[in-house]
């Protein structure tokens, strides 16, 4: 059993990964056999993903703020707090938050 | 890319998983090749989990309350927001709220 406390550091999104300002804290990052990564990911406005493909696809689940997320090639969708998505394994998709300014 | 909206249902914990009442919200119920179950498990006091074990191990992240885990036969912890816990796979582990009431 291990415990990681309250951990108060973050760090940048590397840029080949995102366009604009990201902050990533990890939440888990346990051993094998488990395969799973979580993290708290954080966009400042007018940040957002490169498209990338994940092997085993991807779930994100909105907490705070409002976001767009989107299959390459098909519609934008808008995420808000509550709400989840699954990304399919291998498929091209994209996320940001919504800009707060006009 | 499949988008779950705000869910409103929440479904109480299997009797032969948990003592008390423990209320349990799915966050990413993804498809193969994924593996991975999240879910927002909420424990009303004095509820725990039965002793158990994950054949991939398990990761929580204490979101609100302050809770105990054991790896069995290992002392308890208390965890608080912010923290994390990594049971390894396959080794018995518990999980409560710490009580509120004296």
């Amino acid at each position: 059993m291990q415990i990681t406390r309250n951990a108060t550091t973050t760090a940048p999104g590397p840029g080949d990964w995102f366009t604009g300002a990201v902050y990533i804290d990890a939440v888990a990052a346990p051993m094998e056999p488990a395969r799973v990564q979580a993290a708290s990911v954080h966009f400042t406005p007018g940040a957002r993903t490169a498209w990338h493909t994940h092997p085993n696809g991807q779930s994100i689940h909105v907490t705070e703020g409002v976001g767009r997320c989107q299959r390459r090639g098909g519609p934008v969708e808008t995420i808000r707090p509550g709400d989840s998505v699954f990304f399919e394994a291998a498929r091209s998709t994209g996320t940001a938050p919504v800009p707060t300014a006009s």
